[in-house]
C-alpha cells in the first residue's frame, strides 16, 4: 500500500500549510495528500475533545460525505464503510440524525445487532481513502488495517442525559470505535433510536450520544466566521493556529465539492437564535 | 423593499461574471447581490428544463439548503419555506427524500392537506432571500409577493412513471407551484409517500415526482468537473458560457458555506457505476 497517493484535484488554494504553493490563477494542481493517518502522533482519543450534543446539526447539516463505524473491537466486528445519505431530523431532547444503511453493507448486520454506530466527518485531506473505504466491502478485507485507519476504543459518550450510564456493564464496552486521525473532523456517537422505516426504506433514526471533534480545527474558521485578512499575523510570527479543515460533499456520482467561502448572514437570523450560543 | 442589497461577504472569488473584479488576497468583499428575481425576462417554467428524477441526488446529496414550496395558487393557499434538514434516501423505484416539516411552519398544514410539495435549490445569489424566508411566517405575510418571487404554475412533472396521470383531473392542477428566478438552481416536485415518522419526528418520506433544473446552469461545471483553464476562451471571444450555480450549505447557526472546488474522483468509485451515467 502507498502511503502517498497524487492525485489530480482541481484547488485553487492548498489544502494546508505544509502543501502550501505561491498564489497563482486557477488551474490543474497535482497535491499530495498524506494517506497515513496511522503514523500520526496523536492517534486516538487524544486528538479529539468533547463538543455539545445538541450543536451536531453544526456539523452535520452542511451534508458532508460521512465515514460510519460499527461493530465492536472487541469481538473484532468492528467494520467501517462510506455514507452520503444522512439528515439532521431533531435539535435537541433527544439530538436525532437519520441514515441510510442497507443490508448491501457490513456495516448493517452490525447496526443491527449492537444498535449503535459512530459517524465521522473526513476532511478533504481523506477523502480518497473515504472514497476507497466506498468501494469495497469488510466481508472481504479489514479496511482499517488496509487503509491505515486507527480504530479508537471508544469512551464514555460526552452525553448529559446518563442513558450510557443506564446501559451500563458489557454492553457498554462492546461498543462502536472512533476513527482516529488527525483529518477526521468529528466523530458522532449514536445509538439507535427507531427502526420504524428500516425495513421499508433502510432509514434508520439515530440518537447522538456523545460528540468529539478534532482538537486542531480552527472551530472559529472551519466552522465560522474569522476574517481571512487575520492570516497576516501568521507571517507576523504569533502563534500557530488552528486548522481550517474542509467538508467534502458528494455530488452523487464520485464527484464532491469541497467547502469554499463562508456567509455569515447570523444578524438576519432573527428567529432562531436559540441556535446560535 | 429594496432590490439591490449590500451584504458582507467573505468571498475570493466573484460569484459570476457580471460581479467579476481583478484577481487579488482573500480579504472580506462587498458584493451586491441582485434580489430582484421577479423581474427577469425568464420568470416562468422557461427557466427551467427537464432533468432525469433517478438523478436528483446530484443535487440533493451535497446538502444544499432548500426552499420549500407548498399549497396551492389556484386558492392561494402557496406559502414558501427554507429547510436545512433533508437528505436521499433512495435513489430509484421510486426516488425518495427525507425532510423534516414540523407544525411549527405554516407549510405543514400545506403539506398534510394536499401531500405534495416543491423542493428548490437556491443558488448563492439567492441566499440571503432564502434565510429572510426562513425567519417570517405565511401567517403574517405573503412571502412571494414580500420577497419579489415569482411562484410557476406547476408543470405535469416530468415524471415517467405515470403516477401523476393516473391521478388526473381537478386534484393534479392544485399542485404545489415551482419557484421561478434565475437564482433558482433546481425544482423538485414531490408527494408525500409516507407519514409514518411524521407525528414522532416531524420527518415526511417524500417521493420526488419531477425534476426541472435552471437551463443557464452549466452542469459540466456547476454539477461537474470542466477544468478551470478552460475559463480562457471567455478571452478568446467563443459563445457565451453558462452559469456555474454554486449552492450554499447551512452551518447550523445562520452561517453558510459555500461551494468550493470540486475533486472528481469518478474513477475510483468501481462498485456504484451506474450512478454515473
Amino acid at each position: 500500500m502507498n502511503t502517498k497517493r497524487d492525485v489530480n484535484v482541481i484547488l485553487q488554494q492548498p489544502l494546508n500549510e505544509s502543501e502550501s504553493e505561491p498564489d497563482r490563477a486557477p488551474k490543474k494542481s497535482r497535491l499530495e495528500f498524506s494517506s497515513n493517518d496511522g503514523d500520526d502522533k496523536r492517534n486516538g482519543l487524544d486528538q479529539f475533545v468533547a463538543y455539545p450534543i445538541h450543536k451536531v446539526n453544526r456539523l452535520l447539516e452542511p451534508g458532508p460525505i460521512l465515514l460510519v463505524a460499527t461493530g465492536s473491537i472487541a469481538n473484532k466486528t468492528h467494520n467501517i464503510m462510506t455514507m452520503g445519505f444522512h439528515m439532521m431530523i431533531q435539535h435537541e431532547g433527544p439530538t436525532l440524525v437519520g441514515a441510510c444503511i442497507g443490508p448491501w453493507d457490513k456495516s448493517y448486520d452490525n447496526l443491527k445487532k449492537t444498535g449503535e454506530c459512530v459517524l465521522a466527518i473526513p476532511a478533504v485531506e481523506m477523502l480518497e481513502k473515504a472514497v476507497d473505504i466506498g468501494n469495497c466491502s469488510g466481508e472481504d478485507v479489514n479496511k482499517w488495517v488496509n487503509f491505515g485507519i486507527n480504530p479508537v476504543p471508544a469512551p464514555d459518550p460526552a452525553s448529559a442525559d446518563g442513558s450510557w450510564a443506564r446501559k451500563g456493564g458489557e454492553e457498554g464496552r462492546a461498543r462502536a470505535p472512533l476513527v482516529g486521525g488527525k483529518n477526521v473532523i468529528a466523530n458522532i456517537q449514536c445509538t439507535v433510536e427507531d427502526r420504524a422505516l428500516v425495513a421499508r426504506y433502510n432509514l434508520w433514526v439515530l440518537k447522538v450520544t456523545g460528540v468529539w471533534i478534532n482538537r486542531d480545527m480552527d472551530l472559529e474558521y472551519g466552522q465560522g466566521s474569522r476574517d481571512p485578512a487575520d492570516d497576516d499575523d501568521r507571517v507576523g510570527g504569533g502563534k500557530r493556529r488552528k486548522r481550517e479543515m474542509k467538508m467534502a460533499h458528494h455530488r452523487g456520482d464520485g464527484r464532491f465539492v469541497i467547502d469554499g467561502k463562508e456567509v455569515d448572514l447570523r444578524d438576519r437570523m432573527v428567529k432562531w437564535k436559540e441556535f446560535q450560543d
